[in-house]
């Protein structure tokens, strides 16, 4: 037996008991006539103590030997410390030890096996199996453990069921990038791995089972930007004979359940808000809303007067950064709009409003308006001295989109979005179509199995441009804090309606028949109404513990070049393989 | 809203209740004046009635023209059946409709939506949508949901986290085939998907996690004899500073624990029994104990006689059936005969000896042992009058293997394996190396990464032939019923035994570090002892609810060519993607 207990657990009651632990050397004080041993495990930290007066000579001396990440057991007994260590949950005690084996050795670590490493990113994900030994990423992978159990826990006593839904299936080039699997049984052929069980879960639904989540593994193939996994984990859930409202309140509880559970957060209910409003109040379909600084709208004060750019702008738009007007030198604001002005985010320009104490402005546009026409603003935006208005101009949908930028930005400057601040809400009535400048065409919004409002399904027929973006989806997505962490909406249940909804987004007849035909197919057996959505559930581990980065919550990611720098994949494959497959590789391998 | 109750939980408690449901028709029988429905869900089924005196016209005309599967919403007032039916949960009541909305209609099912249904198994995975609303599918799929409850459940309350490992990892030539993925971004190189977390479980030993977990997706690109699918799912587990009894005695009580909650059954303690043991008394490393009829060597009371046979056989053994010597006609016993000689079992021949009432024998081999002789094999098998010993003879691995076979024929035939009845057992002690004759060379009978039993580490580096087949590892196997369930070992954790392993296994230097550098380096950095085991859920599935075919238990199973008929993949893909994956198809693809 390698232990009785673990190091997290003896405490002052256990006095006087003989004890047998094993674990890592977190660190070794010798001091020649003593030796301290910091021995950890998952659950704690525990300090050995051999001594000149007590330990055998022998032991002392292989004691003193001791290095970082030994692996070690020992046998002694519980004593009390004579300096306590109120810090550690084991620092009434230390164990003089009388038995101690080396299980294994540990070359010196290349970082730190701290809190706070020393390692570089590149560095800790070659040797993960070091990093996930520290205390912070070893309680994030805990913490994404003990999310998994409150998820299913709750999804449990609500009647769903765990389907596994299969990972080799069928490839369809709508949406993202697929990861494909070529298949040997059936030369020339390919798998795909899911980006979502989305047609799955739908046929579930029209299989009568009638409530089903899955906490299920993700892929796509795309570009990986920073804190993009090619595989990542969804909570996928699926409803049947269900209204958006149900859904919401659903997954509303599931999320006050989680928070209550792993946090001990109390959620209040969660607002809803339109996307049109959103956008109007934020810019954004993931509004942060921990803080105003809402958008206010100036057409009206700000058009028709001395200032071109104004006159000829299809929306002037602008927030007010309470208090800042002194926190901004000339200089400052001249950054910020260079900030504002790269390619990232795309302005042209920044006007500036501050209010002086005296009741005037100091603006860049100053020579524009005047005192009477700026106090119009402020009026507006509910401006006092000591307040800076920050307004930009153009097209209304990119306008709004940098303005939400400049909101996020100064939110950030201003210490606005703290990370243990939570403020939840529901984004609904998503539009069905976006267009798509690069391919020329409609897209759906969500994906093409939502359904449009009931009460534009006639609209979708007309077909002119403007209708086209008018039409409106149940479709919703759950935002904390500026992250989108659930999207979901009302299914097409009805084959026309699918077939209308699959012509609209450029399917063929053939095209819908060939990557849908069995979803279609099932919709003439009797399919519920039904509706679902799904979590991004790496990203919801970081949300919920207040960081920025999924990286953390997951035990071996992969780097920006979609690489698995541990265990060195992808790599090359045998000639016999690829014949096997029927494939030939038409580059030269790049080196691994 | 589409519904206030489900269809199975109305009792005679809410009789006046106005109430909706949702559901399909299951059956309506229209009497004109009057219209039965039976409304199904996954909850239920309830009785609604349409009747002249107190349906609107309209209502009733609709009504009558309810097919099989639409999806329809009504809402009634519940009432008290005159005729009441015991064997439905909603049996005492029915609803009286007063709206009625048909939801969708449905086109006639191709099988009977009912337990015993007239589909085909082809036609069945087709239309799995219509399946799995047959109540027997549903509640497996039911079943491996509760199951996987428990398992987490059990698990997390021992302190096991549940860490999901990647799936997009390296391939390596050992073992099974792996399904392979191309990497766009790495032009040239492949993933592979895992054929299990091995190697990424014990990384999380060595990182600390201590006792890991995860139900998990496992891939295979085997052919696919029956009942093997190319994904599979496994209960997949680790343990860190733990010996082998731990283990067992934890997934003895994880397996207990899954009985009493799926089953209420209460399992006894689970025997062990060496590999030697099993193979002796049973012929197989996963004997199914629900029945005696134990081989019994003759070798000595055979042997030295008249029949040549016998005599130059390494091994004569054979297993009494008990009673049935009269149940066997001479036709009978050739018909077994030929059975046994087939070439998937490959007996040479089959001896019986009939034990008569009268203390005669009747056998195949009476003109070469007298009665007294035969008495001495009756006396080691403990026959009686009327039973029948059946005797093989050849080589030892080979003689084994065939009687095994006859044994579960046997069992089979005098109907001893009771799909209700569950004997478990611990199979221990495995050999460490089997020999392998297509390739000439030893493979590890569990994996490369199992350890050697202390004893037998000197050993490994003797190597002659006899030598390497005698070493014993510490891996076990857990059986119920004559299928294996579970499988694992105690790990190898140190380098060099890592690398010993690796040599005697034939891997050169250069491959075992070009495919698991990565794990022996991280044993150099304080790896600590460990070992694990993974369940095979799909097969625990079906063993628990005594079942042969894991097929049932999988939503959306693959074909034995590997394909999912309902959406029909693997299928073709597109030349822009086999370009972006700078891959050439080189055969005509099959039509799919």
């Amino acid at each position: 037996m390698y232990r009785t207990h673990n190091c997290g657990e003896l405490r002052i009651e256990n006095i006087g008991e003989t004890v047998t632990l094993s674990g890592w050397v977190q660190k070794s004080r010798n001091k020649g006539f003593m030796v301290f041993t910091d021995l950890r495990d998952r659950y704690g930290v525990t300090q050995l103590l051999f001594t000149e007066e007590k330990t055998e000579e022998e032991l002392l001396k292989l004691a003193g030997t001791l290095g970082r990440e030994y692996v070690i057991k020992v046998t002694g007994t519980v004593t009390e410390r004579s300096a306590k260590n109120s810090k550690m949950s084991t620092g009434d005690i230390e164990i003089e030890v009388t038995e101690l084996v080396v299980l294994n050795e540990s070359k010196t670590p290349p970082f730190k096996i701290e809190d706070e490493t020393d390692g570089g990113d590149e560095l800790r994900m070659k040797y993960r199996y070091l990093d996930i030994r520290r205390n912070p990423v070893q309680q994030n992978l805990i913490f994404r453990s003990n999310l998994a159990i409150e998820t299913r826990k709750y999804l449990a006593n609500q009647n769903f069921i765990e389907v596994e839904t299969p990972v080799l299936i069928k490839s369809t080039p709508e949406g993202a990038r697929d990861f494909v699997v070529p298949s040997r049984m059936n030369p020339g052929q390919f798998y795909a791995l899911p980006q979502s069980p989305q047609t799955f879960k739908q046929i579930l639904m029209v299989a009568g089972m009638d409530r089903y989540f899955q906490i299920v593994k993700c892929f796509r193939d795309e570009d990986l930007r920073a804190d993009r996994q090619p595989e990542f984990t969804q909570i996928d859930c699926e409803m049947a004979f269900v209204t958006q409202e149900e859904i919401l309140n659903t997954f509303e509880g599931l999320t006050k359940h989680l928070f209550k559970q792993t946090l001990g957060v109390e959620l209040p209910d969660f607002p809803r808000m339109s996307y049109d409003e959103a956008m109007r109040r934020y810019g954004s379909d993931k509004p942060d809303v921990r803080f105003g600084m809402e958008f206010v709208e100036l057409n009206d004060v700000a058009k028709g007067g001395d200032f071109p750019v104004f006159n000829s702008a299809e929306l002037v738009v602008g927030i007010n950064a309470e208090g800042q007007a002194d926190a901004f030198s000339n200089k400052d604001i001249k950054k910020l709009t260079e900030w504002l002005q790269r390619p990232q985010v795309g302005a042209k320009g920044l006007v500036y409003v501050k209010c002086n104490a005296d009741g005037t402005f100091k603006s860049s546009v100053g020579k524009f308006y005047d005192d009477a026409t700026l106090q119009t603003w402020a009026d507006k935006f509910g401006a006092k001295a000591g307040d800076m208005m920050l307004v930009l101009s153009g097209e209304t949908d990119k306008v709004r989109k940098q303005l939400n930028e400049l909101r996020l930005e100064m939110g950030r400057r201003m210490d606005l979005m703290k990370p243990d601040d939570f403020k939840p809400l529901w984004v609904v009535d998503f539009p069905l179509l976006e267009w798509d400048e690069d391919s020329n065409r409609f897209h759906a919004m969500h994906h093409p199995f939502t359904a449009p409002k009931k009460e534009d399904e006639e609209k979708m027929l007309n077909g002119d441009h403007e209708t086209m973006k008018s039409l409106r989806a149940d479709a919703y997505d759950m935002v904390i804090n500026g992250s989108e962490i659930g999207g979901g909406s009302i299914r097409i249940h009805d084959r026309a309606l699918q077939a209308r909804n699959f012509k609209l987004l450029g399917f063929t007849d053939e095209e819908a028949e060939d990557q849908f035909g069995f979803l279609m197919g099932a919709f003439e057996y009797g399919a519920p109404p039904h509706g679902g959505l799904a979590f991004g559930f790496d990203r919801l581990c970081a949300v919920l513990k207040g960081q920025t980065s999924i990286r953390d919550f997951i035990a071996f990611p992969k780097n920006n070049q979609g690489r698995d720098m541990m265990i060195d994949a992808p790599s090359h494959i045998d000639d016999t393989q690829l014949k096997e497959l029927n494939l030939d590789v038409t580059v030269e391998p790049t080196e691994s």
